[in-house]
């Protein structure tokens, strides 16, 4: 008898983008929802799932602070990554008019991704959820017949609901990265490319120029910064943590030299993974909602 | 005859922090209320204001975008700033228990301030507005007695509400920071400090090395930067826009080089404005609201 399938944890219900990102990942193993970011780094943390899969940024809306907060506070590290095309559609019970809907129901950050698109729905009270899929859920559940989900088409599918509109973000191309977590130490995917990019986190001494030193130390050596962002620390007010992606494996000698060199400047630094970039397949082997760009813009 | 005070617009309804930081700027003018961000910008654009008040960054929430968006595609300088502790109270027509709330509307930032205190509510629905004040307007009109608008205390004075809680912000210390806009040319604020900082826009070549080759050019000359933040450039995947504030004024011979600099090697750069960096006055000679930390951290 052959063992089980292991299992990703995704944020979200049936339907959400992150079960899409969770099966182009591991398309062998058993997707398990989870309706909140904690919920999923807890399975992973307890092993009830080998692994995780949650979105951390995307190209309209920016990053998703949560996944960094929680990856900080889980003895946690990402493993892999996954881009995937977001076409979001306004979800319904049944046929009806764009002027007859008064609810609108997704995540905020759905929601801020077709900010224009609802602007033609005066009349549509936007209501914040915990998930896209899940406003498809809470609509069917409740028998709500004048509001709409944002959600994806799968979600309809799931849920049994009408496809009103299609495409609806305010920017035709619009690209979630998702990451796979697991536990620490250990190696749920046995079969993934050689790691060639690194994500990170540091702080900084409140000193002149200390940023352009911790970059120094990257920039000398040739490795390329592909992401850099700086956000508030919650409670600390204009104090800042830094996250950067390099173009680089975290154990390539001269990256290991860098990451010596920022650990002795920065009161904080934190490898949170060194993984393989997400390579898209051929278009023309992959369904619609699988195709990204080729290749990701450098900050650095 | 004397001529009538200028007006200074401001974001959201009557009571709205925008208010109160316009207001601790401009204590001889006439505030104007504009219901969205655009609109404030607008009436600066079109002289029905001679300047504006709006929130760029929140010290839980982080930056709000939409400013930055706005001050690129209007011929509009940043001519100061303002930073006000926000103090969000939950309130409501009447006293009742929290337990009987089936509906919270605010503003998503403040939402997004107030995440661990509304998890205590699960029964009630999170709906997002365009206004912290303009919520406490909303449930007053509509008479809603099971509903609560997330807003100031000066909002419930504002609209006749109850102040069920006080505070309820996830961290006591909560800064935003304002910024007073006025038309590219103008002077209207003729007697403001001395100019010490400067916030510019810029993209940067995907080239290894680019953004520390930008940094380079204010650390070789002592100029320290106060903010840094990368942003996706909306529609245009993984390219980023650098939003900067450094602690100089623009029209200093060091930042002007350093400023000289940097053109030649961004493709896109834009002095959005240089103006005197926000020193509260004594917290004894200042309302409660207005006490801010004396300092801001360095993240250069």
């Amino acid at each position: 008898m052959s063992s089980p399938p292991p299992r990703i944890g995704f944020f979200g219900e049936p339907g959400a983008y992150s079960q899409a990102a969770a099966e182009t990942f591991a398309p062998t193993w058993t997707s398990v929802p989870y309706p909140s970011l904690d919920e999923v780094f807890d399975a992973v943390m307890s092993g009830a799932a080998e692994a995780g899969m949650v979105p951390v940024e995307n190209s309209t809306g920016g990053t998703i602070h949560r996944t960094y907060d929680l990856l900080l506070t889980h003895t946690c590290r990402i493993t892999g990554e996954v881009e995937l095309q977001i076409d979001h559609c306004l979800l319904t019970q049944g046929a009806l008019e764009l002027g007859e809907l008064t609810q609108v129901f997704s995540h905020p950050q759905a929601i801020a991704q077709c900010e224009q698109f609802l602007r033609q729905l005066p009349g549509a009270e936007v209501v914040s959820t915990y998930d896209t899929a899940g406003s498809a859920k809470l609509i069917r559940e409740r028998g709500l017949t004048h509001a709409a989900a944002i959600a994806s088409e799968r979600a309809a599918a799931v849920f049994g609901m009408h496809v009103l509109r299609r495409g609806i973000q305010d920017y035709a191309h619009n690209v979630t990265r998702f990451l796979a977590v697991c536990r620490e130490g250990d190696h749920p995917f046995s079969d993934t490319p050689r790691a060639d990019k690194t994500t990170l986190v540091f702080s900084l001494p409140d000193e002149p120029g200390s940023l352009h030193r911790a970059l120094s130390a990257f920039a000398t050596r040739g490795i390329d910064l592909s992401k850099l962002e700086s956000r508030p620390i919650p409670g600390r007010p204009w104090e800042y943590l830094f996250y950067a992606d390099l173009a680089a494996a975290a154990d390539d000698p001269g990256c290991r030299a860098a990451l010596t060199e920022l650990a002795a400047l920065a009161p904080m630094s934190r490898v949170l993974g060194s993984y393989a970039a997400w390579r898209p397949a051929a278009p023309s082997a992959l369904p619609p909602s699988t195709r990204t760009p080729s290749s990701t813009a450098s900050v650095s």
